[in-house]
């Protein structure tokens, strides 16, 4: 897709043990790609865990928001899964690209 | 610090081989952190890497860019490094987060 469009920057720190957050990370990204708007969804984990999706407008960023927050609400909650968490949302104004 | 501020979200398959990646890729890093306007940067790698830096400006990543195209030429080059490679160069409008 091009730009622009929008991002959210997930990065977040875990704890230790697993308290279903595989599980719980599988159903947040089904969440996503099932919802209208959605664009694509990027992540990688290393000693922090970085996810990106992205959105064709804000408002299917706030629908998925609160789509998050129930899924949240039903499991464990946040504060057993991760030690911090950030999220940004942000506004893709430009983008380029190299492929083989 | 508290948005807005800029975000360049850099997502990359790598190549099978190292080629000097892991030392550039310091360097890259290195690079944005000691140049004027640098915030933040964080990276994650699992089937694909995700690096976000973060800036106070456009002007700010503008001048990182020549500074790492730089780099690109004086090294070995993308091509041996990414199968492909994606920049996104985001305006951040809104953040939040938890912490323990």
């Amino acid at each position: 897709m091009k730009a622009p469009y929008y991002a959210v920057i997930f990065t977040n720190q875990r704890t230790e043990e697993d308290h279903g957050y595989s599980e719980m990370a599988r159903k947040m990204e089904d969440l996503a790609r099932q919802q209208p708007g959605f664009v694509d969804f990027e992540r990688a984990r290393g000693e922090i865990g970085i996810s990106v999706s992205y959105w064709k407008s804000l408002q299917d960023i706030a629908d998925w928001k609160a789509n998050t927050d129930r899924l949240f609400a039903q499991e464990k909650g946040k504060s057993e899964w991760y030690a911090w968490y950030k999220v940004r949302i942000c506004f893709v104004e430009r983008e380029y690209g190299f492929s083989k």
